[in-house]
């Protein structure tokens, strides 16, 4: 026997790791690329190295970059008055998918949960707080799940922030109870923004 | 604007030609890679890379392998006289994994289909025929899909080994109507094999 199935089947365990893929289609998912390895499974591999070499958390506002400090951070053309409360990246890209707010990020890294003693400290809380003085915020937009989770986290954020002088909304109309931002359609997730509500 | 995004949205897009992940759970395995990007994200585009460069169809069965013949071909343990007939390399697995054969296969790397133009030139039949004569050969046993395509193509090579001194049989108890291999328990295909009829 040589080793080369052992290879194979490392992979796949490795594939079956992500999430939605389970041991069967990690399987597949192997075969095709096997079968499509110069095309496919090359690039893949070599995307997949750089990314891992590269990628970190902005030190700011915890958005996905290659660099210290992340390209929305460091766009001049974004509004500075204004950050955007999200959970994790997934949410942050979701709203730029919407392409209707201007301002700045903060993600939280998830929301406070008791149950998961997930304190403030756990999340980027302390962060946003320095944030909202240092950088002169005007508004904080709470851009959380309609969870219970997500809104005792936006509860929690915006007791933190009375009398700080910041003026906190949050999305409104349009997210559905119990909805989780990543799964709204671009349109919804602009009609929310444009009649965001003083929380 | 850096170029960091651009390359996450490549490995994005890399990652959604991937059967059973979309646009969507491409995203969402990405950020999972990206956040555990030294456990799993950096050892899984090694083991990509490994395979892409090793990975080849074995010469004489067309299973996967990284050597020119691949590890059933050449395992002396294996019984020499039958041939497992099957439609691709996951269903070999799926026969792997039911522990009963102990011969060896032969992947036609599809079906017959008039629709599609896939003649058996365009599978691995002509080489099937020649093993038969050069291997001495003694039972075909054909492990293809219940599926019209699948059964279109048992009989037309049931009909080509015609007087060869061969018995051609295949898996009959426990395959549904409309069944894969691939999607079988492995007691079933077990079941199926014991019970295998001539053709
Ligand atoms: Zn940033
Ligand atoms: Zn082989």
């Amino acid at each position: 026997m040589t080793g080369g199935r052992d290879e194979i089947e490392a992979l796949i365990a490795l594939m079956a790791r992500l999430p939605g893929l389970g041991p069967r289609s990690a399987r597949r998912a192997v075969l095709h690329l096997i079968s499509k390895r110069t095309q496919l499974m090359g690039p893949l591999a070599e995307a997949m190295a750089g990314v891992a070499r590269t990628a970190r958390e902005c030190a700011r506002c915890g958005n996905i970059s290659t660099a210290p400090i992340c390209e929305i951070c460091e766009d001049p053309k974004r509004a500075t008055g204004e950050i955007c409360v999200i959970e994790d990246v997934a949410d942050l890209w979701a709203m730029e998918r919407g392409h209707a707010f201007k301002g700045r990020y903060h993600v939280l890294g998830g929301t406070l949960s008791a149950l998961d003693a997930i304190g403030p400290e756990d999340l980027r809380i302390p962060d946003l707080l320095e944030r909202v003085a240092a950088e002169g915020i005007s508004e904080v937009i709470l851009a959380l799940n309609a969870t219970v989770e997500g809104q005792t986290t936006a509860h929690y954020i915006a007791e933190a922030l009375e009398g700080r002088g910041v003026t906190v909304t949050s999305l409104a109309q349009g997210v559905p109870i119990g909805g989780e931002l990543d799964y709204l359609d671009d349109g919804t997730i602009q009609a929310a923004l444009r009649a965001r509500k003083a929380f």
